[in-house]
């Protein structure tokens, strides 16, 4: 008898059909005798549908109108589901942000919560109703409506979760829960049982894109048990949890995250004062270019090279700004190439056990890989390699770490 | 410097080009100096795409569900229409049902409006923007979405004039105003320069489908000036006017309208008794069958025949229903027919002018055009005839009463 909330994204309710599949669910969870709130998005395509029609009228349309347009996606979908509901027997109310009273700041498009009203919420489910919420939307203290930004319905579950102290906040995906690694890659690749929050983020900002980023910052903050499971098959999922909870079974590392993404760019001859950093990067970030993996090296004859990854959309961009910097402060040639593939190994354990970063490199040397770039953080080693060797990379780390099997790294 | 409430229906805002064009008219009317308040429906199509959805989840759709559905078509309406008034230079916001607040009942799918908060709406054009409402919809003292019914936009505009006592309200439609009568029919059919409420209520009840009957009666009520007028071209249109205004000047008939939708049934042998006319008409009426004109003339032998007509779609349910009937009551054959016209001469002048349904009479048996049912009221002539001669008797009447050039019935 649990307090559940469900997240279904816009692929598991892009028809009719599925939005049935979804309401069979939800209702077979309800008989169970759980209490269920269920956070929707829009059908799959309809938000791009929208905002196609917002395009043919301007290319940069009012962001408070934007709102109101884009908003109607997830309304759609909750009266649908809430039907389904009740064809099912399953007493279910539909609410969109306004409604629930979801509040909101006042930034249109990408607005994010400040308070969330649960008393109709709860009084509906002790009334024995299913409710059903709108993800993705709210409502500014001045009456208007908002939305959190795409992907904002995860946010909306955990949101929800935490003001109504839901003992889990379940994200259904199209896939089956966090894997060890991308199973498209290497075939031995494993799904989960647990990962931690901080695990989660680092796979997640590194391109596993089960989950919005924000939603997970958003459960660590406030300790909602997150769960990551599938819409169209049955199993646990992957269950994202607090790092204390089994901290003597952490493994060293829990996944191998990867992002074909990057691009690396050289500047070269910098004269090695300080302050150099700084003149390069400044006018990098005033173009609006989001820098990744910074490394520079010692220099030699007073001279250094500077590197970093931005996102491949950025490189042209960057580059004409990085030649421009280097006439200025008399640097050398500007170097670039497209074809990079970051590659990391995630995983709390790393923490406590030395060797970790050895180990890594060790497995890439075996294979005859080259390391561009390498940085680090608590939980996290990351490489850039030549794009070319990003699935051997991975298969040879997953390998190494003995991902393939839960619970033996622990003898490691 | 006039307060206009104008609405535009869904075929005027039935393609993003529609919604330029008229925002490209608000803004101009906006630039003359006139303070604007737009309601509009959903684009054509949408609500019946809306439903199509409920309707591959259930056959009969949770009527708060349905509301919380379909209101989303003005919404993206109103989203719409705000951009193209920024694009070209005029301020506008746009608001939801909920938003205005407009307060309804909770009887889902066909509620009526209570009360109109238009504090918001009213600092909005104090502030120079263009007020843009859904139409159609409201939200009901609970915080439910709700509806007003098909059509309902009439209802919502001419309510928001009332509330914000404007000069005109203002109709939008795909004609350029109120007709003598159908110009498919008779060519010299001449637009009306004004109207007044009873009769504009009388022609739209006869078929004129103009303007819906409830927004009709909804502006006498509360004496707002109602202006029907084209999206599609420029023109005065018809003016809905109170009837003192100008009496002096009133035509005889105004119009004439005309309905093919009606069946005739007719219960012969009926007992001339007390409480036989009940006897027949309560199954009817017991049966949801709503009953338009009815004939009983003085009988012979105590027997009396008793003929009424009913909507075509109840004709087959309402000969069932007057079988059982005649065989209780011991009254003679139940006989019917689909294939008659309705044809109504309409106008408040007739009050005052005698030998009216000679004149009408007249004209019809000079046509040779036999009548089979007579009903009146203060300001109409009603008559069943065959429906082959339609077209003719609606011709012959235009004819008869002047219609096709204004001003010269005074003298008759």
């Amino acid at each position: 008898m649990a307090l559940l909330v469900q997240k279904f994204g816009g692929t598991s309710v892009g028809t009719t059909e599925r939005i049935e599949a979804v309401a069979e669910r939800v209702a077979r969870c309800r008989a169970e005798g759980h209490d269920v709130v269920v956070v929707v998005s829009a059908m799959s395509g309809e938000t791009n549908r929208l905002i196609g029609l917002a395009h043919d009228i301007m290319e940069e349309p009012v962001p408070r109108e934007m709102d109101v347009l884009v908003s109607t996606g997830e309304q759609v979908t909750i009266a649908l589901l809430s039907m389904a509901l009740h064809k099912r027997g399953c007493d279910a109310r539909s609410y969109t942000g306004s409604q629930v009273r979801i509040l909101t700041d006042s930034s249109h498009t990408k607005a994010r919560i400040k308070e969330i009203d649960e008393h109709r919420m709860r009084d509906d489910l002790d009334a024995g109703r299913v409710v059903v919420v709108a993800g993705f939307q709210g409502i500014d203290e001045a009456g208007n409506i908002t939305t959190l930004g795409r992907g904002g319905s995860d946010t909306t579950a955990v949101a929800l979760a935490a003001a109504l102290k839901a003992d889990e906040c379940q994200i259904y995906t199209d896939v089956n829960g966090v894997y060890t690694t991308d199973p498209r890659v290497v075939d031995s690749a494993r799904r989960l049982e647990r990962i931690t929050f901080e695990e989660m983020l680092e796979m997640a900002s590194l391109g596993s894109k089960v989950l919005q980023i924000r939603a997970v910052e958003f459960a660590g903050k406030y300790n909602v048990p997150l769960r990551v499971l599938s819409s169209f098959e049955e199993g646990e999922g992957t269950l994202i949890t607090f790092e204390d909870e089994n901290a003597m079974e952490q493994p060293v590392v829990s996944g191998i995250a990867f992002n074909r993404d990057e691009a690396k760019l050289t500047i070269s001859g910098v004269p090695d004062t300080p302050g150099s950093a700084l003149r390069i990067l400044k006018p990098v970030s005033d173009a609006n270019i989001e820098v990744d993996m910074i490394v520079q090296n010692v220099g030699e004859d007073n001279k250094t090279a500077f590197t970093f990854t931005v996102h491949r959309n950025d490189f042209k961009r960057a580059q004409e700004v990085l030649r421009g910097t280097s006439a200025e402060i008399g640097a050398g040639e500007v170097g670039g190439d497209t074809k990079i593939a970051k590659v990391s190994i995630v995983g709390v354990g790393m923490r406590s056990h030395a060797g970790v970063a050895t180990r890594m490199f060790e497995a890439l040397s075996n294979e005859g890989i080259n390391i561009q770039m390498i940085s680090t953080s608590e939980i996290k080693i990351s490489v850039v390699i030549d794009e070319k060797y990003l699935e051997l990379a991975v298969r040879a780390l997953h390998s190494a770490f003995e991902l393939e099997s839960a619970g033996t790294q622990e003898q490691s």
